[in-house]
């Protein structure tokens, strides 16, 4: 069935809790999710930084933004959606010392394992095969999926973007709950969520970060992707 | 500087040859290419079946198309570029047997090392990182690009289907001939060639066309990409 013509739940009054969110991708979704509507709360190790990250996206996005910090895990029991945003290193103890506020919340990881040297970015290994999978591993009584890998944390947090033209790849394995981020991806104006496979196949699109970012440098640009005939 | 504003150089009096061009997806290459005035040399094991199968395009893309057909070897020899569209078993094997009469040429690989069970696709471990980096380790006299991973056999293959509203990810190590691939691309309308990166990210390009068929598993699509903001 075509893209839009499938109906995706209404995830309005939901809270989405935002680990990491007071680092730049962290805080470019909680701004545009804030922007749109949406109930946030910011999560970070110390619950002040958090405040103080929240209260200034919460300026950013103006009335009525709804924007709160907490220490990640006061976010993880608060929260019915929860991003990961948090960087690589770190990731899987994170996840790990969260898995019981955790339980029965839907987990996004938008987390891309990338290494950089003097030719610029490339893929990391991962034992579990991806980032996602490595949060699906831990975190056995929560449902994951993987999105929000590709869109750009400069356009994300600039006020004078109205729209990101850009699709947000969603992978997971209960369609149910891939409904639910696509959904979510689709309050932020521009932005479509579509379904993109299992999360077997999430490495390469965590990966595939550092080609935008090679294109990114080649085309001093912000890139994205859309995925034509859907 | 911007996509658009970057010249690309001429190629439209170069030879394409296609091994495995009596495949689909080599098949489809051969038609576009040949629709857009390129001349092309049809690969095959059997020199019989390649110019069978060049008939049948030159026919399908209609005069003044210049399409024949050779066994791979003299393909290699004959051609300016060498596409490489062979299935991933054995793609080691004849890249390997072709190393001479592929000397200087610029070899561009769009094998998807993919496999299939009852979930569907999924990337396959390559030993060497990817099929584009297995091709460059076993031509070192050759200049190795990927490209065209992502564009669906049935639209190229289908004479109805007068634009290819795609990008097509173009990754190598060297500036120059990462350009004639772009251009070759820009051959087809609709499709632009844009440079995706170096070789050790092509990995995540290639496994993405699992992603792109679970999308069109999901939505009844020919799913392809573009890159926004370039």
């Amino acid at each position: 069935m075509a893209l839009d013509a499938i109906s995706l739940p209404d995830v309005s009054g939901l809270t989405v809790g935002i680990l990491g969110g007071t680092g730049d991708q962290g805080r470019g979704l909680a701004y545009r999710l804030a922007r749109a509507g949406q109930r946030i709360v910011i999560g970070s190790r110390s619950a002040e930084r958090a405040s103080a990250a929240a209260a200034e996206i919460a300026a950013l996005a103006g009335e009525p933004a709804d924007v709160t910090g907490a220490d990640n895990a006061a976010v993880a029991a608060e929260s019915d959606i929860v991003i990961v945003a948090v960087p690589w290193d770190g990731h899987g103890d994170l996840l790990a010392s969260l898995r019981e506020p955790l339980t029965g919340k839907l987990v996004v990881d938008c987390v891309n394992p990338l290494g950089f040297d003097k030719h610029g970015p490339y893929a990391l290994r991962v034992p579990e095969g991806s980032a996602a999978e490595q949060a699906a591993a831990l975190l056995p009584d929560s449902t994951v999926c993987a999105a929000f890998h590709h869109v750009s944390a400069a356009l994300l947090a600039d006020p004078e973007v109205a729209e990101m033209q850009l699709d947000v790849l969603v992978l997971g394995e209960e369609r149910e709950k891939v409904a639910v981020v696509q959904a979510l991806a689709n309050r932020i104006p521009g932005m479509r969520g579509v379904y993109a496979g299992r999360l077997r196949n999430a490495h390469q699109v965590e990966a595939f970060t550092a080609n935008l970012i090679a294109i990114n440098k080649r085309y001093k640009s912000h890139a994205g992707i859309r995925v034509t005939d859907v």
